[in-house]
């Protein structure tokens, strides 16, 4: 194990930490509400004991997977534990469990909350928690590749632990310029989604921390109805970016670069394009009576479908009162998630494509013995390591589920409840059905299962082997 | 395809299923209750049909895996088609969709039924209900198997089709005498429980059909509360028999052949054993607070973990009241089912360890590398064949599950109760929870629904190969 680099990223993890931190002391010196104080302090104590850290710098700067899998368990781990200190220590949020959460949910991208109403919160805590989304949207450790030179491996082994999707696109030859590209994509609709909602007539304070949590597929709002009282053409420009947030950003990449032909072969976007056409019609099917407009209801089928796919998790009406199949659709697509290389979470589109591949190819061999393909996506035949990984992802990802539903069981809630608050975390999308619907939160439960939950978002966010790999204890033997 | 292949087994199955039908229409004479005349009538159809047809034996009696697929799905429909004429020409169910629905219920050894009381059905009726179980539980082409000697490869692909489980144990290198030392095993188990039942002061009549339920794990009472009103000797009867019929049977066979290395180098039983008794240890626990004597608290956690656990759905007790994290277990219990190779349904505990152990190895093949070791059940390593084919029906058995949802999901039920309709039906229990529960009955769904359920109830019993094969039109294609 190479402690001194762990030691060494994890420092320049906090100094990074440290340094966003400063931008809330700066609109609480805005707007006065004197809450600045306590972002400065745990910014300064991040700032300076991760320049203490980084002076010392390895000489030997490779990790490998299993390093990199740890250290980055360990950061997000981290960069939670302080980022929660300001709301905890403000007494904005008075149980450290409940900051924890809070925070932990920000920074996966979950955007779970455990406040029942948010707008007597200051704007600085508003603004840190919606900032924590964009944070964690495309992650630290991309941000860290984007900034300093590493040697060796790490690189590669930093960007697959902290990437989502099956398997790691690298869009030029060195990682270092493709997590800058990202990055820069990443800004830029951040900031032309805040243009279009500063058209809608939303002050600028809100269209960044909006803007802010679409851009990482986050969730937190600012107001207590989420999305509920905005006009229809904010629910539309909210609706189209959070789907398109839940693209693969190497598409745009296709797109800037006009190699418009590697963009059309892309088969998961086109199937993710397909899945919420399809999706986004059921539900309005179903919901239709229920509305005096076609056009609202259109509007909240395409948000509700768009927010829940992207596993962003803001919303315009209240689905826990929709039919049972547009109910069921929007859990399964919460179970889905986006595209892999988005900032959405979930199982990713890639992968089940790549299951649905493989059995309709089980299927066909039972059928004709003889005759035995490839499974085949975006046109190349896919490894046969990442086909059993994707298996083994899908088992692991079952088990870590079935796991947390029952610790959370012990809470005594009804079995809806208990099922999509455990899927709303682990795959980072925020609201669930029944009493985690778009109109409640996740107050009520033990500090027990609120751990649990923390412990599911971090998995989520880190597609598991990241948060398995901290609680397997064969993880320090040779 | 070798159509005459077919067409011989079909008409062998039909010729079966007319004699197994006479024994009702005997129990229609005893009980006078004049009901037999419609299953003498329907038994007189089938065999001389079935003689009919298989008046010419077919020159290749080989079949291969496609054809014992197909034979083996057409089997079944035919068995269920024929066999709910009875209940729907005597007007004891009077709308055939419900009769169909209670026939592959009983046939699959589900025990979903669509019945809102069934005291007031004849003895006939009854009998032929339960006695569905009894035959659907071992399989007819393994009967038939026991019966005919087929020449080739027929039997080997004939057996695949129908036992359940990830492979197929041959006891002897003979089939036909595999099949035939089953049977015999089941036929003894069967009559001890009856035994057993007849000293607990039940009569012969109700202790023979609740007997053909427990060995088929099929769940179909004879009273409209199932096993509530029983005494405590009944329950742990009926309790402790379910357990056994979930159990692999090579072990009875091990056990008779007094070969205890190869009966206790079982880990899948052991395993079930393992998982039966704590998952009872947390039901009790969930539990005891809802009933004042322990020993009836416990009675009823073994009996339902039991009742679940093989798939068989009796209940002793409306688990649908119980805590979330008992009702948990169960769902989860529902899930995995009894071992491969007994009369149960589900997933099975050796797929499900297959995909623990090859997640294991993923995981430590991530920590360490170099490390690549097989995956081992009962000692041997496990095919890598078994482990692929293991992934893709849980993958398979997802696809279909998610589909079904979506159907049943159009009856607007609560999320609960199209959850677990599906799951009951799937894994051939019974008794789901909410509007489904133990205290309910199927038959307020729509016939859409219910047509859905049936292919789910034939799907969960032959593992889901032998119905897809019928739904893919590309199985015609040379």
């Amino acid at each position: 194990m190479n402690i001194s680099m762990i030691r060494y990223i994890l420092c320049q993890v906090m100094r990074i930490e440290g340094a966003l931190m400063l931008l809330p002391s700066l609109i609480s010196i805005i707007y006065g509400d004197g809450e600045g104080m306590y972002y400065g302090i745990v910014a300064g104590v991040l700032i300076i004991s991760g320049f203490v850290g980084c002076r010392f710098v390895p000489k030997d700067q490779n990790i490998n997977v299993k390093e990199g899998y740890t250290v980055t368990g360990l950061s997000w781990l981290v960069m939670s534990a302080f980022g929660c200190l300001p709301f905890w220590l403000s007494g904005e949020i008075p149980s450290f469990t409940d900051a924890f959460f809070e925070t932990a949910s920000g920074f996966t991208t979950t955007g779970a909350s455990i406040l029942s109403e948010v707008e007597s919160l200051s704007h600085t805590a508003l603004f840190w928690r919606s900032f924590t989304h964009w944070i964690g949207g495309m992650g630290v450790l991309v941000f860290l590749l984007a900034l300093i030179p590493m040697s060796g491996g790490s690189n590669i082994n930093l960007m697959k632990a902290e990437s989502p999707g099956p398997s790691v696109g690298k869009l030029v030859p060195k990682i270092r310029h493709s997590a800058l590209i990202l990055y820069v994509i990443y800004m830029v609709m951040t900031l032309l989604e805040t243009v279009f909602l500063l058209f809608g007539g939303l002050n600028l304070f809100d269209a960044f921390c909006l803007a802010f949590g679409t851009a990482g597929t986050g969730g937190f709002a600012v107001k207590n109805d989420s999305f509920m009282s905005y006009s229809l053409y904010i629910r539309w420009v909210a609706g189209i970016f959070m789907f398109l947030f839940g693209v693969n950003f190497n598409a745009y990449y296709f797109l800037i670069m006009r190699q418009f032909k590697k963009l059309f072969s892309m088969e998961e976007v086109r199937t993710f394009f397909f899945i919420v056409a399809v999706s986004t019609g059921i539900v309005f099917w179903q919901i239709l009576p229920l509305y005096e407009s076609g056009i609202t209801a259109m509007t909240d089928a395409f948000f509700q479908v768009s927010s829940v796919v992207s596993t962003t998790g803001f919303g315009s009406a209240d689905f826990d009162m929709w039919p049972t199949t547009a109910k069921f659709v929007l859990c399964f697509l919460m179970f889905m998630g986006a595209c892999a290389g988005s900032t959405g979470g979930g199982i990713k589109v890639s992968r089940l494509m790549i299951l649905w591949k493989s059995v309709v190819r089980e299927v066909k061999s039972y059928i004709h013995p003889k005759i035995v393909k490839k499974v085949t996506l975006d046109g190349k035949s896919v490894d046969a390591d990442v086909l059993k990984s994707t298996h083994v992802f899908l088992a692991t990802y079952a088990g870590i589920f079935l796991l947390s539903m029952l610790f959370v069981s012990l809470n005594n809630s009804d079995m809806t409840t208990t099922f999509t608050a455990v899927l709303a975390c682990l795959n980072n999308i925020g609201p669930g059905l029944s009493k985690v619907g778009a109109t409640c939160n996740y107050g009520f439960l033990s500090c027990f299962s609120k751990w649990v939950l923390i412990v599911d978002m971090l998995a989520g966010r880190l597609e598991l082997y990241p948060i398995i790999v901290l609680f397997a204890p064969s993880l320090y033997k040779k």
